[in-house]
């Protein structure tokens, strides 16, 4: 007998839900202290409404620090106000749309998982043997489907409340921004930061609550069956990534064909400046930034949570904790969670009360010390939980036997997560900020034109895998030897353990790019522009670490969730020297490709269809160009909504149904073979994509702020080199958001997918070889 | 006891060599016909020189058809031939100075071979018991070491000769193409494939007779041990295609850096049309489509053919045709290529005797027809050979068991590899050619500038891959479930069967290409010009099919080989699901991008000194605008020289020296991942990058080509829509013949460098976990 936890049952069921509360009240007070920027314009701009609080740093409550000519007017106020309006207005309308037409999808879904799964006993009412331990009795098989599909539908409505959510706040945060910018780069800083930490923790949090009671409110019913209970909690995983899956996929066609349809014809042709009011697609772009970037990028890495969680808690559940019903050892994973929020939450305090930011070149640093100090703080927290939550010695499920793991070696597990994890951030800024060779070096082969620089950019994105796949190979060695696919899964867990302030700077990067766009449409200066430019810059670096980190814990998720659904399906090897392994292979490695075609044709086909409208309103409204007229925002608005909404579905069915078409028809083994191979091909381009994106940005961005020597040779705007970073720029704008960061949710969503319909394969699939 | 093949012994010690020989001579003869058309200035044009024959059809001893102001001239004749010599210098120098740094590191592995290989046992020289039987006594793994070492020598000196003399045949035939191209397409075309004929079948039966003497010595020494023999015969394939690496790598970068060098300035800055002589980097240019197209080509396919032998032959070997001693049935793979040179033959006479080209509209379909009639004979000849070279029922050795396999199986295998290859190839000309879909709206959306077309060349790239990938997927599994391993191979040779038909129509190209260079140059009409483009065009789409044939022989053919290491290394599973696999696995799927990276940034930083190189000479050379003044041929050589055998090093030590790294370090699992991942997933990247460059390249001489309503609205040249063309078959350029091709040298090179090595890692190999 193996022995119990340190951490009696009671306090991990008091302790998880507390610091989950914990999490959404400091969220909700984030949320208050952004509040008290003031944008309505009856009642003044911020500098005369507040009231007796006057904590300078909080960027509320005191005057003006630069007045400016027309700055301070109620005119300025009212129309961000106004603006803003727009922006939210056109969000909520496109993510509405959006759930409509996913929440049919969602609906048929449910329906299949039911049947699926309750067809696996012929819907039979009867208690069974369970799977793993015969001489057990389990709940039937009809159960699990009513409870998975329970459980998916709680993801997907999780999960679209944490894209919505994330929306309004940043939709709310973006004026904001601006109206501080003009008190100083720091104020609008700690906005934006602010903004983007209430949609970090909300997320985490809520993620966690519904989780945790749903596991307490199932096992009500499951009572001793813990094999079943979180088997069919894994459906929670499946609906949070199915939803981040069209989420991302709509949201990434709906910002890149606006954004590419404004740059083509403004900055090329017309040659206005970025989020220029006379652009009719400007609107499109700014909500584009938030049902993408804000929306999407919560969804995604929502789901990627919950799979991490449910894979992790599949596995526990048939290895000794599990079978000795150790509530707390059960527990870990969200154990671990719930102590990320409390860290996240002492690493938020250093950039928002214990440091202050005074100038433009203390943004990057203050961000990147945030990961490295949650980084930090969360190896002692893992520390402590292992040592806690944890029986010094226990045994884990692998494929068939039970391996004894020591409670340092799970530890350890996490941690190689949680630092590859810091690893890949590292070397994703190495690749993409400017401050870097390899984007100087992309930069400078603009000289030559357009192709020279796709040519280097390319090479940089390709270049750029190396370093994170031997960070994740190092990871998935480290932690499936320790302790198999339960290792694996808490390696994704570290990585994702500090999800809430990696959430914080990444939504803060979205934020400050509509706060700029409000700052160039209301007309203020151009001093304020170039703090909101500061700010954005600072914030593309981060989006892509934000992307790094994603994959890399999608690569791992997909993994667990991999060898999860191979212990679930009764395999026991997946040996690659079998003709339907091979296969599977061969052909889930080109599925990434695939993927991509489609999403690239889909941005690359809506973005003419945009450019076309912008350049008839440009041809046929007397006066747009003069300023003297205004363009027709809605239409174009109306076209990237109704391009992503076409465009998400063949994407989306190419990915929900492979694993269903490939398990039914072909069975397991090569369904293994199609996940293994869209895991190792996905992650790289994927990485690739974001990478080279991110970097074409940035170079382009090298090029404008002119800041060296070699800068300033390649500038000014308008120049050849210039003009060929903007073509550069606008190639990366589908790879880096839409194609790229959808990758992920591809390997992980065949995974869980293949995880939930698991016991529908092991009695049904493989039909045609059954035949042939 | 299993019967053994109809046909007997000596018929087969024939046949072959027969075969081969016919080959050569039928090389020679086409060589014969071309060398009639004379580009000897002193001796005055074609029209004045022929003997008694006057055989229309062939290009040679006919007047002029159509008399152009000029062209009949001495002075233009001796001016193609000036060209033509310096060509042919430039390639010769190159490929000797590629030689000499390639002849040290081929010294250095040989040198590796042997003792790596001799160290197995400690370099005694006493006889062991054979490997797979125990029972029987074989030669000591000193002689396998020292007879590995003699085939990679051979192998790597044949690969040379190829390139070699390929190189030789085109710079022979190019300015014949360009006088013939004055008497009328068809004249021309038929110089430009007899010559692509005599490099097809002088690689395929020397190949094929090197092969067959090599076995027919070394049986000399090794007697009754056919394992040994045909273990030290992989060292052919390892030889062949380790040449092909450099060949390959070296040939496509100096080829792309004086391409993109002379399109960046030449087209882009100066508006000078391709080709022109007042191009300081033209000669560089040509002499790279040679060096590259041509002797990198020629390598690389004879390296496929040399390795699918091989990895039949050694899984044949331990098979019961080995067990047997059936050296008929052990010969089948040699059959089989002894067959495909009749068939290649007779297909041959369609194109040059059977019909006549009259006009531009049937060159492409006269092409294609070429590969539909070889494999529509060549799968009666299958069937042939499938026949009388097996018994009707044998064993093929499979992971440990012998399998039994039925004559008409194995006929089913081979057949499914060569229609595989049909598919592969039309579904790239469907991809890759103007006259469809793809590419009409790659070309449409330049429109919008060059942005959208890159975005829109990618995602046709990654579409393009969906089929083939489904063709080599149920190639593998037809053939591997019918015969294992061995049937992968042969399954790889069917596709390889019609290589010299295939090379044919490949080396036509770069031929073409050539000689519309030379036209340009020597001043020749418009006319003249307008034909050798046209034959320009239909060779783009056939060079991009034979990328099509090359990649996938290659992915069949590193599977084969794959096995054939597996086996040999005592490897009984490769199972996915344990850390020494899948970090394999996830490593290996990283190396293509690692190695593109390295490729595609070399091909740029070239193509920039070349840049800089010619805008130095356009700004310091007074004149040279104006073609009073000769630019400096020679400086652009030697910088595309330099720039290639530098840069072909780390690419080079990349692929060589990562199997030795893994499998001494690491150990033959996860060799075995590293294997299977850089397959799958180089296959996917070397497919979309050959048809992304093709299908821009394509789509540019759509554009300039006008020939449609829609075309014409594009165009002319130099209109916006032209430039972005432009730029993206600048971007094509390393994609399509630098990083593409060369990623299909990098899976098969890998694969065979394991099976060579298999013995000293399956005795020395993974230190690092037998410490750990």
């Amino acid at each position: 007998m193996v022995a119990s936890a340190f951490l009696p049952e009671l306090w991990t069921e008091i302790l998880i839900p507390v610091c989950a509360v914990v999490g959404i009240v400091f969220s909700l007070f984030q949320w208050f202290i952004v509040s008290r920027v003031r944008v309505s314009a009856d009642q003044g701009p911020s500098s005369s409404s507040s009231g007796g609080s006057n904590n300078g740093k909080n960027g509320y409550g005191d005057y003006l620090i630069e007045e400016e000519e027309g700055v301070n007017e109620q005119s300025v106020v009212a129309k961000c106000a106004e603006i803003q309006t727009a922006i939210s207005e056109g969000a909520t309308s496109f993510l509405f749309t959006e759930y409509r037409y996913v929440g049919v999808f969602m609906v048929i879904f449910a329906a299949i998982i039911f049947v699926f799964l309750g067809s696996v006993e012929g819907f039979s009412t009867e208690n069974k043997p369970c799977t793993y331990d015969e001489t057990k009795t389990c709940k039937p098989a009809l159960a699990t489907a009513a409870f998975s599909t329970v459980a998916f539908i709680l993801g997907a409505v999780t999960s679209v409340l944490s894209g919505f959510l994330g929306m309004k706040i940043a939709t709310y945060a973006n004026a904001r921004t601006t109206l501080e910018a003009r008190k100083g780069v720091g104020k609008a800083f700690i906005v934006a930061f602010r903004s983007g930490a209430v949609m970090g923790f909300l997320l985490a949090a809520s993620g966690l609550l519904v989780l945790y009671v749903t596991i307490n409110v199932f096992k009500i019913y499951y009572g001793e069956d813990w094999e079943g209970l979180f088997e069919a909690i894994t459906g929670y995983g499946l609906g949070g990534s199915s939803m981040a899956l069209f989420g991302r996929v709509g949201g990434g066609i709906y910002t890149k064909a606006a954004d590419v349809g404004a740059d083509l014809v403004g900055k090329i042709e017309r040659n206005i400046p970025e989020d220029d009011p006379r652009n009719p697609a400007v609107i499109a772009d700014n909500v584009g930034d938030n049902v993408g970037d804000i929306a999407g990028m919560g969804s995604d890495l929502f789901g990627s949570y919950a799979e991490a969680s449910c894979a992790a808690l599949v596995v526990a559940s048939i290895s000794s904790f599990g079978i000795n019903h150790d509530f707390t050892a059960m527990c870990y994973p969200l154990l671990i969670s719930s102590m990320g929020i409390l860290v996240c939450l002492i690493t938020t305090l250093f950039a928002t009360d214990f440091f202050e930011i005074k100038a433009v070149k203390e943004i990057e640093p203050a961000l990147k010390n945030q990961l490295i100090i949650s980084t930090v703080i969360m190896t002692v927290g893992i520390a402590i939980v292992s040592y806690v939550g944890l029986p010094s010695s226990f045994t884990i499920f692998n494929f068939g036997a039970q391996k004894v793991v020591k409670n340092w070696q799970l530890f350890l597990c996490v941690c190689v997560g949680l630092w590859a994890g810091l690893i890949i951030g590292f070397v994703t800024e190495y690749y993409t900020s400017n401050a870097y060779s390899p984007v100087q070096d992309v930069a400078d082969s603009c000289r030559t034109g357009a192709a020279t620089n796709v040519i280097f950019g390319l090479a940089l994105g390709y270049k750029s895998v190396i370093i994170p796949i031997f960070a994740i190979a190092v990871s998935i060695f480290v932690s499936f030897s320790f302790a198999a696919m339960y290792g694996v899964a808490v390696a994704a867990l570290g990585m994702l353990s500090t999800i809430a302030t990696g959430l914080a700077i990444d939504a803060y990067g979205p934020i400050s790019d509509n706060a700029g766009g409000i700052a160039e449409m209301a007309g203020m200066s151009h001093r304020i522009r170039e703090r909101t430019d500061a700010l954005d810059a600072a914030g593309n670096t981060t989006a892509a670490i934000g992307k790094g980190f994603a994959i890399g814990s999608a690569a791992l998720v997909s993994l667990a969730l991999f060898g999860a659904f191979v212990s679930r399906a009764g395999v026991h090897t997946v040996d690659v020297l079998t003709p339907k392994v091979i296969i599977g292979l061969l052909v889930g490695a080109m599925l990434p490709y695939w993927f991509s075609a489609m999403t690239m044709k889909s941005v690359g086909s809506a973005a003419l269809k945009m450019v076309e409208e912008v350049r008839r309103q440009f041809n046929t409204i007397p006066g747009l160009m003069e300023g003297t007229a205004k363009p027709d925002y809605a239409t174009c608005v109306k076209i990237s909504t109704d391009a992503s909404i076409k465009e998400m579905i063949p994407p989306g069915c190419l990915v929900m149904l492979t694993p269903l078409i490939v398990g039914f028809f072909f069975g397991v083994e090569t369904l293994s073979g199609v996940l293994a191979g869209s895991l190792v091909s996905g992650v790289q381009i994927a990485i690739s994509a974001s990478n080279t994106g991110g970097a074409w940005d940035n170079a382009k961005k090298y090029i404008e702020a002119g800041v060296s020597e070699h800068a300033k040779s390649l500038g000014p705007k308008g120049s050849e080199p210039h003009k060929a970073a903007v073509i550069g720029d606008t190639i990366g704008d589908p790879l880096k958001d839409t194609s790229g960061p959808s990758l992920n949710i591809l390997i992980k969503l065949m995974a869980v997918e293949s995880l939930v319909f698991a016991p529908f394969f092991a009695t049904h699939g493989g039909i045609l070889f059954k035949y042939l």
